[in-house]
């Protein structure tokens, strides 16, 4: 696990305002979680629940996506008031999340989980 | 629904690779819609019936949100192969989206996205 560790982790250090990078079964069930500090402060927010709750939802977008032809699901952005939660499958079984404050730099959060995504998808096969 | 119909045909007129833009409720139910001659090219893609689909999601999301103190949604991406939809609450009874092309700019998309999303609050309520 300290392959999946190290990638979740480069992506937090590497991006102000990150509050947490996971490594999550489509079931809901977290592979590997890295935290930052950043989270400790937001109060109340539940961000493990939320993500099980996320992936339900990429679930029924991915098998909506199938129905209609849209193609497979390559990212899902959910912008809340308070947090931003990237989510990128990397394969049929596996998707990566990121979630970040409202300060933090979409953009970058997103370059950060295609590259790391990518490196991520060789560890599990 | 003049006044509508001018948003929506504004955002996909300044946008190119737009399929479509509509005002939807939350319920699914469309109440304008204006697409553009690129969606006629996607063999294959019913668009509307992913809408209806895409606003249950809407739904899901907003309710876990306050559930676990995300705060209010302000914008759901769905990037898919074929197409990139953006989608922007604008009350809570309704919502503006905007379907992209693979090669459209999705960072204009989501500023013209929030610039007229404004716009038809002001002549929704």
């Amino acid at each position: 696990m300290a392959g999946f560790d190290t990638h979740l982790r480069a992506m937090v250090d590497r991006l102000g305002g990150a509050l947490a990078a996971t490594l999550m079964g489509v079931d809901g069930i977290p592979v590997e979680t890295v935290e930052t500090s950043d989270l400790a402060a937001y109060e109340g927010l539940d961000l493990s629940s939320l993500l099980v709750e996320y992936s339900s939802v990429l679930t029924q977008v991915q098998r909506t996506g199938d129905v209609f032809a849209a193609g497979p699901v390559e990212e899902l952005t959910i912008r809340s008031e308070r947090l931003t939660t990237l989510i990128r499958p990397v394969s049929s079984e596996y998707f990566v999340a990121l979630a970040l404050g409202p300060n933090a730099n979409t953009g970058k959060g997103r370059f950060l989980l295609r590259v790391h995504g990518s490196a991520l998808v060789s560890e599990l096969s």
